[in-house]
Parts: structure tokens; C-alpha cells; sequence
């Protein structure tokens, strides 16, 4: 199998969108490559062979639009984090997956070099493939089984959409005395950056990790009327402290 | 009072260096200001009398500090987001506190422009004096009084402190399969700059935040053998699908 020239994309959401503009923009493609953005529901437009099917839908419809396009293609994938590879057995002698490592937004730019892609694939064929396609959009390619995915997955929801959520809190606990989050961006910017060269148990600062028990209480006071911010932050501090050990 | 022209820094920590070098590269100063570094153990250098002291020292320490400069300054002002205004209340006529919310580290280069400081003040005059040195150095300058600031350092314990922790957990969830929390850094990164248009409640996403219980149940299955985690998974998974409601 030559790289792919003919590579469809199925899906209409962030994911979908953006790989179409990624892929066409700045992938490296033999001459005369074509890539189509397919709606999933109707499957217009879907040409009757494709070198290369992207499945980039919910979870949840993998399997259904799966079933849909069998023998469409030579290769199909997904790019799913938390979906196995096993789905696409029987549609395609070559199959695998095409993860993205990144949250998507509508209209957001975002920077494709700096994307890690997962790569896995049911041969050896199909994984080149699909990493030749990732390195000419990203230079950050790695393989993954899904286990590895999955790992992955439960990593990124403790480092990013729990994060996230504490930010939510922050910004309830600045609300209540007329501030709101924006005035953390910096320092939560500058925590960040600080990890591009500091492991993050280096870089690590706040009461719990100087075990400097009169803020920690102080701080438990104040939280006294609000039970669950109050739990996350005894079982937040120590965990830092016993993280020390 | 005029706008302070000799300003004493004490301190030789991360706090004192940048805001010595914010100052002398960056302050709108009257001609012939002066602005200097002193270390607090020596004391050496302290002009006998500053228009301007700023104590930026180890929490605990400060009180110690303002006792051995009281009478050396017009106005003295120390830097910390946890310890209250009162403590610099016999130490000269006007006194305040200059908190750059920010961590600082040794070798990184800062936007001071970035930087939001809070100022608290015993007066009027002293409120205006602080502000207008803050002023001269960033754009975004607030009053907080000592409880606005106790609020401040609690909302960035959660948003920065924590966040980090749990990037720390994620380390360790990958390492444990061969990877690193550096895999992370794009899509963290992308977390925050989210942040910049969109509030933190509405930019959720995983699988806490869409109640998807067959993912939720895959993740406890694989935290099973680790309660720690598994514990702080539940619970932030549960705070987030409670702050939907």
C-alpha cells in the first residue's frame, strides 16, 4: 500500500474539522492527493474507494458509522482516545487508530506542530502509514496500544479536566467577594511554563508542601460553611504532603 | 508625601529579586530615585531613612524585619498574599502591603506586564503611593484588603497548587506505562489559554462534565489498585457533576 491519496475524514465536529484543515494545509501528500470532510449521518460524498477513512465521531457512533463504510476503504481509523482498536476489525484488512492528544475548540487556531498524535495499527503497514501522515503535520508521532490510550486518557482527565474544574472553584471563591478567575491567568500561565523545564513534583509550591500547618488551617476555616471544597482541599493537601514520602 | 524616590527592598529571595529588577528596569520614577536590595540578616546598606521600605521575606519572618526597620521609612509595605496589614502597624506612619500575585522563580524571565498586584494601605495617601509605583510597572493594579487577599491566596491554591499536583499524579500514571507528563504539556496548555475568553464552567469537558458512566466506571477500574487516586478522582468527578446543577 502507497501512502494514501484518497483520504476521507467522516464526522462534522471540532475533531473532524480540524484534521480536515490540518491534514490539508500542511500534510506532506503525494500529488494529486484528495481529502474530504463526509458528514456522518448521510455519507455524502464518500467516494467508493478511499485509501484512508478517518472516523472522527463521537464514541459512542464509532461502531455504527464503522459497520456503514466496511469495504470502502483499505485503511480505516479512528481517532478516538478511549475507544479500541478492535472496533474496526472487520472493516478493513487494514485498520487502526489516529489520536490526536489535544482539546478542540470551533474557532480556535491552534498550533499542529505542537500536537502529539497516538498511533496504532492492526499491521505494520497500517502503522507507517498513519505515522507518515502524523509527521507531516506534527514532528511530536508516538505508537500506543490501546492500553497505552487509555492511559493516556485518565492522565489528561487528572491534568487537564480536573484542573479545569478547580479554576471553576477558584473562580466561585472570587465571585463571592466581587473578583473573578481572570486574576489568577498569570500565575496559572506562569505554573504551566514553569513545567516545559521543572517536573511538576519540583515544581511544586502552597502550604501542603511546606507542610505549613497555620495557613492549612486558616484555610479550612474559611472553607467551614462549604463541605465538598472543603474535602477536596484536605484530600488535595494531603495528598501533596504524602506524595513527599 | 511625595512619590517615594529611595526605596529599600529587603529580602534576597525570588520575590525581592523581580521586584528589584521590575522596579529598576521598568519603574516611572521621579529623577534621582534610588532603589536598592538589602539583605534582611544584615540589614547592611539600609539607608538610615527611605521614602519607600518594602519587606519581601519568608512569611514568618516579617514581623521580625519590620520590628528592626520601624522608624527607617515614611512608608513601609511588605509583599505577602497571606500575612495581614496589621502586623506593619507600628513601624511608621504609613504602611501597606504590595502583592504581586505570581510565582516567582529564579532564573525565568517575567511579563511584568502581566503581573496583577493588590494593594492594601493604612490610608488614603499610602493606598495612592503604592498604587502609582504598581501602576508604573503593570497595568493591572487592585486594592484587596487583608481578607480579599486571604481569598486571593486560597483561589490560587486551588487553581495553581493543586493543578500542579494533579499533573504530578498524571506523571505518575504515565510513567508507570513508559511515558511522561511532557505528552500532556500541549494539550494543558491549550486548557488554559481556553481560559482566556471562556469561564472556566463553561470550557469543561471530559467525562465527569457529560456523566458518561461507562468511561467514568473503566477509569475506577484501572485507579482501583492505587486508593489514593482513585479517591481524588471520585471526588472531583463528583464535584463536577454536582457544579452542573
Amino acid at each position: 500500500m502507497h501512502t494514501p491519496t484518497t483520504i476521507s475524514i467522516i464526522g462534522t465536529g471540532n475533531v473532524a474539522t480540524h484534521l480536515f484543515k490540518a491534514l490539508s494545509q500542511h500534510a506532506i501528500l503525494p500529488p494529486d492527493s484528495s481529502i474530504r470532510i463526509i458528514n456522518s449521518r448521510t455519507l455524502n460524498n464518500l467516494p467508493d474507494h478511499s485509501d484512508l477513512i478517518l472516523i472522527s465521531v463521537k464514541d459512542d457512533a464509532i461502531g455504527s458509522v464503522a459497520q456503514r463504510v466496511t469495504g470502502k476503504a483499505d485503511m480505516i481509523a479512528h481517532t478516538s482516545g478511549s475507544v479500541s482498536i478492535d472496533i474496526l476489525r472487520d472493516c478493513a484488512k487494514h485498520y487502526g487508530v489516529f489520536y490526536p492528544l489535544q482539546t478542540f475548540s470551533k474557532n480556535s487556531e491552534l498550533n499542529y506542530l505542537e500536537i502529539p498524535f497516538f498511533i496504532e495499527g492492526n499491521d505494520a503497514e497500517t502503522i507507517d502509514n498513519l505515522k507518515t501522515i502524523a509527521q507531516s503535520i506534527s514532528p511530536k508521532v508516538f505508537e500506543a496500544d490501546s492500553s497505552k490510550r487509555k492511559r493516556l486518557h485518565i492522565a489528561a482527565v487528572f491534568a487537564c479536566n480536573f484542573s479545569n474544574h478547580l479554576v471553576a472553584i477558584a473562580d466561585d471563591l472570587l465571585q463571592e467577594d466581587g473578583m473573578d478567575y481572570k486574576v489568577l491567568l498569570p500565575l496559572l500561565k506562569e505554573t504551566v511554563r514553569k513545567l516545559d523545564t521543572l517536573p511538576p513534583k519540583d515544581a511544586q509550591t502552597g502550604p501542603a508542601v511546606r507542610n505549613d500547618q497555620k495557613v492549612i488551617s486558616s484555610h479550612e476555616d474559611m472553607l467551614a460553611d462549604h463541605p465538598d471544597r472543603l474535602a477536596i482541599y484536605r484530600l488535595l493537601s494531603s495528598s501533596i504532603l504524602s506524595s513527599l514520602q
